[in-house]
Formats: structure tokens, C-alpha cells, sequence
């Protein structure tokens, strides 16, 4: 094999009340990606779709992650390279992990031109170093779902310990309101130390949504999509982000929240029609305010990148 | 019905990660109560065996939610009352819920006698007086469990929502050094705020701890038992709690930590044989240090407060 195509699917992280544990990936969007196998150890960046994607690999989301598996000291074969060739759907700055999608896309498709020689675990270690380019901070809560598929619970990142939470069928709508939320400012503006009775409402939350995942328990899910820590602070930088919630919980939807660091916003509901009628309802806030904006009505993907071709 | 005696279960509070969250009902130790109704609107408390209880109902744990329950609006036919004897087994101040016991126990009894008008979490309300009398804070993870059995998680106090945990079978081994720790005292020493990083793993943990007792993962609960905010500080307040967490880990156990407030500590186990391994290894520890002890080697009660007898 010396050519793969994947689609690296568009995550949410954080779940609400599960910040930097707790993601979720989604069938649309996808970043599709080539990557080609090169036969000198180095990496070579490549927009396909005029995204001014920086070209030292060192510093590209998607590069990161195969100058670390490179650096493996077991790699089989002769000395070998990669060529990633990329074309951007998810937004970066969007929220929805678009700089995971480059970095578990790039990872997936390079073990398997490798013959599968990396656990899963492995990859997103890799992964990690394309959080740590983005964002400053190794998250793994976009990596993991983007990889793993379905909803993911990152109980530990030193060790790695990754769980995959069974749910029943979801659907997902998401806003992206067009403003830029920088992960690294959407970090900044979080107070390093939080009130325990803060922390045990959230873990209580948290308790709630893993049990109502696992129990397919429609309404515990609802109920435990609460966030009094990050919420309050981040959803300031997001216009019409009360309104959106309110209305989207009024027109049926099972609760939501900020996607990631937003600005993009989600919100789960139990079927399509709901889903589709919440789209409705983001949609007229933000013509109201005036905001471009794109939605998304989509489902759980549930086995993470996924192989389109390969020669 | 006139007279009702019932069985009001030991309970572990916290399961280490779950600090306000999280309980579990053991089938020993328990308490043994006789509630019997009275034509009058009062409440008397009796000790059978000796234990100094306060007299006052308003000051004792039974009695505050039998007054409590008293002022209920819509209570059936006439004026009752109640008179309550105990027979205490779980110790005041062992950290296994002795408080908790007398308070649902009564509870459960009474509510019983006046023909099941309470719903389980109507009860739980109640008994949560007791806890205020005992502790000055109205926490639930005791409470909860002796009344719904088996393993719950409070996901919330206001409003009031219990959610059941299925959990495979878990041997319980616990050790009560006779050291006082008081709850009030052991609340004290907490600091208000916890560093954001912290909440993080917590909340990890406890994803993890609900997932592993949903999904019969023994490897993963025993991952979970980890507590980085409230064991640090707590655990300095019990003589030999480093010796006994490590060695029963080594002798087989799952995992544990101290049990509530203190100073009992519990251990889980997959199977009897290793809870009596860990046992004989607390006994060993504080036979060591010197220090007078009880041990109980036990299992999850999945019905809360058992109903003896009744006339």
C-alpha cells in the first residue's frame, strides 16, 4: 500500500459537564485527507483547498503527529516519509475539532500505510502532539472520540486510559456562529481554581450523563447536560448562546451546550425530527442578530476515521 | 399495622472519587429499629442497648425526620406520633453511616405505618433532616443508598435526583480503627476551592467508576478508586491509611480509600476469598500499630432497609 484516503470526522468535546474528559465524534463534518508513502523520513504539507495551512510540519496540526511516529524506534522497513495531502471541510476555529480531525486523520491513514502497527492508544499519543501545536495543551477529549468513534471518556491522560461509553441513538445539531474563538483564549479566561461545591455538582453531572449514556436513559442525559464551571464564563464570548439554549431545550432537545471552546454550539435530541426542528430554531436566532452562521444536522459516528480508498 | 421492626443497612459514602456523589449499602453492619405508632402527635426516642442517644427528638437523627414527616400537610386520619427504639450496631462516628441508618430506618418504618404514602425519594428528604442534626450539612450519599440499596449516585441535591447504579457483585472488607473523626471536624478541614486540574481527573474518575460498575469492569473500577483532592487532606487524620490502602491492593483488592468521612476504610474485592485475604491484612496493620479495631467482611445490600417484622 503507498496511498490511503480517510475521512477524519468533526468532534465535540467536552459534552457539557465533561470538560477536557468527556467527547463525541459526528458523521458530518469530515476533513478528507491523502497521505502517500515516501521512501526519505520526512513529511511533506499539502492544502488541497487554498486553507493557508502552515507548510513546516513541525507546526501543521496534521505534520506534528508523523514527525513523532517517525521519531519510533521500531518502525519496520527502510527509512520512510509521508506525504499528507489535505482537504479542509471542518472550519479551524470552529470548535468542533477541526485541528484533531488533521492530526487523528494523519495518524490513522500513516499506521495503516505502516501495516497497523500502532495500538489506537498509540495513535492518539501521536495525535497529541498535532493538540499540543493548535492549542498549546495535549487534550485528548477530540482525538480520542475522532479516532475511537462514538462518545469517549478520557478518565486519565497521564497514563492514557480511554473508554468508550456506549449510548443509544443520538442526533446532533450544531451551530457555528462565524466569530473566532481562539482554544488558547477560551483557556485564558478559566480561573485555575473552581468552588468544591462547584466540582461536586459538576462530577454529580458528569456521574449523571456516563450513567445515562450507558442506561440509554433519555431524560438523565437531559438532565445531567449541565455545566456550572466553564459554561458561565465561556458562553460570554458567544452571541445568542442563552437564547440558543433555552429555545433548542423548549423545541424539544434533550440539552447541549458549547462544543469544545466553541463558538460553535450543539444540542442532542432523540430523533431526526427534533433534531432538524432545533436546526430551525438556531437558524432564526442568528439571522435575527445578524450573525453568518452554519448548522449541521447529523448523527454519532460510531467507528472514527474512517478508510475511503487505498492503492 | 401498629408496630414494624426494621433492619436499617451500613453505607459507604464517596467510594473515593464520588466525594458527596457517590454511596453504596453493605448487608452488615446494620441497626435494628422498632417504630410504633402513636395517637398522639410526638415523637419518643428509646436507646435499647445503652448507647447515650439524645432524647430530644428534634436533636436526635430518627427523630428530626419523624418531625419533619409529622408536619406534612396531607398525613392520613388523625393525629399519630411515633415512638422509636434502637438498637444501635453501626457506631456513631465510624464512618460507615450511622447516622444515616437511624434516620432512614425511621423513616422507612414510619412511612410503612402510615401505609407507603411516601415515594422513595419523599423519604430520602425526610431522612436528610437526621444528617443535619448529626453533621450540620444535609449530604445524601449515605442516606440514599440505605434507602434504594445497592450503589447511587446523587446527581443532584436541588432539586433532589438519585439515580441507581448497576454494579456486578463487589465484596466489601472494612476496617474501623477506634479513632473519633467527626464528620463536622472532617468537613472542616476541606479546603473551599480545588484547582481546575484536579476537578479534571476527579471528573475522569468518577466517569470512570460509573462506566466500570455499568459495564461489570472490574479493571476499571479498580483504575477509578483514585481520589487526588479530599483523601489527601482526610487521610492524614488516620493512623496506618497509606500501609492499609497499598497492601490490600497488593493482596488482591480492587481498589478503596476511606469510607465518608472516617476514619473506616473499605476495600473491594472480586471475590470473598481476597476480601478475607484483605481483611487479614488490616488486622495485621493495626495489631502493628497498636491500635484497637473492628473489621466487616461484607457484600453490596441491594434492598436498603429490610423489613423484619411487622404487627
Amino acid at each position: 500500500m503507498k496511498e490511503i484516503t480517510i475521512q477524519a470526522p468533526a468532534t465535540v468535546a467536552n459534552l457539557v459537564c465533561g470538560f477536557d474528559v468527556l467527547g463525541m465524534a459526528l458523521e458530518q463534518p469530515y476533513d478528507k485527507m491523502t497521505v502517500r508513502l515516501l521512501d526519505k523520513p520526512e513529511v511533506i504539507i499539502t492544502s488541497l483547498d487554498g486553507f493557508p495551512l502552515p507548510t513546516d510540519p513541525a507546526l501543521n496540526t496534521a505534520g506534528a503527529p508523523l514527525l513523532a511516529m517517525l521519531e519510533e524506534p521500531d518502525l519496520p522497513g527502510g527509512p520512510v516519509g509521508f506525504e499528507v495531502l489535505i482537504s479542509k471541510q471542518i472550519k479551524p476555529g470552529s470548535g468542533i475539532g477541526s485541528s484533531a480531525a488533521s492530526a487523528a486523520g494523519a495518524v490513522v491513514a500513516a499506521n495503516h500505510l505502516l501495516g497497523n502497527i500502532f495500538s489506537k492508544e498509540d495513535q492518539v499519543r501521536f495525535a497529541l502532539f498535532g493538540e499540543k501545536v493548535a492549542s498549546g495543551v495535549k487534550h485528548a477529549d477530540n482525538i480520542a472520540p475522532c479516532i475511537y468513534g462514538g462518545i469517549t471518556l478520557i478518565r486519565s491522560i497521564f497514563p492514557l486510559d480511554i473508554i468508550s461509553i456506549p449510548a443509544p441513538p443520538l442526533h446532533v445539531t450544531v451551530v457555528h456562529p462565524q466569530i473566532e474563538v481562539r482554544t488558547s483564549d477560551a483557556r485564558q479566561i478559566l480561573r485555575k481554581e473552581v468552588l468544591l461545591k462547584d466540582a461536586i455538582r459538576q462530577w454529580g453531572n458528569i456521574g449523571g450523563l456516563v450513567a445515562g449514556f450507558i442506561k440509554s436513559d433519555y431524560e438523565l442525559i437531559g438532565r445531567s447536560l449541565e455545566d456550572v464551571i466553564i459554561e458561565p464564563v465561556r458562553s460570554m464570548l458567544i452571541p445568542g448562546f442563552d437564547e440558543v439554549k433555552q429555545q433548542c431545550k423548549e423545541a424539544g432537545a434533550l440539552g447541549g451546550g458549547i462544543s469544545g471552546s466553541g463558538p460553535s454550539i450543539f444540542m442532542l435530541s432523540k430523533d431526526a425530527v427534533t433534531a432538524r426542528r432545533v436546526e430551525q430554531v438556531m437558524k432564526a436566532i442568528y439571522e435575527r442578530i445578524g450573525l453568518a452562521y452554519h448548522t449541521y444536522v447529523t448523527v454519532v459516528n460510531q467507528e472514527g476515521v474512517k478508510i475511503v480508498s487505498s492503492q
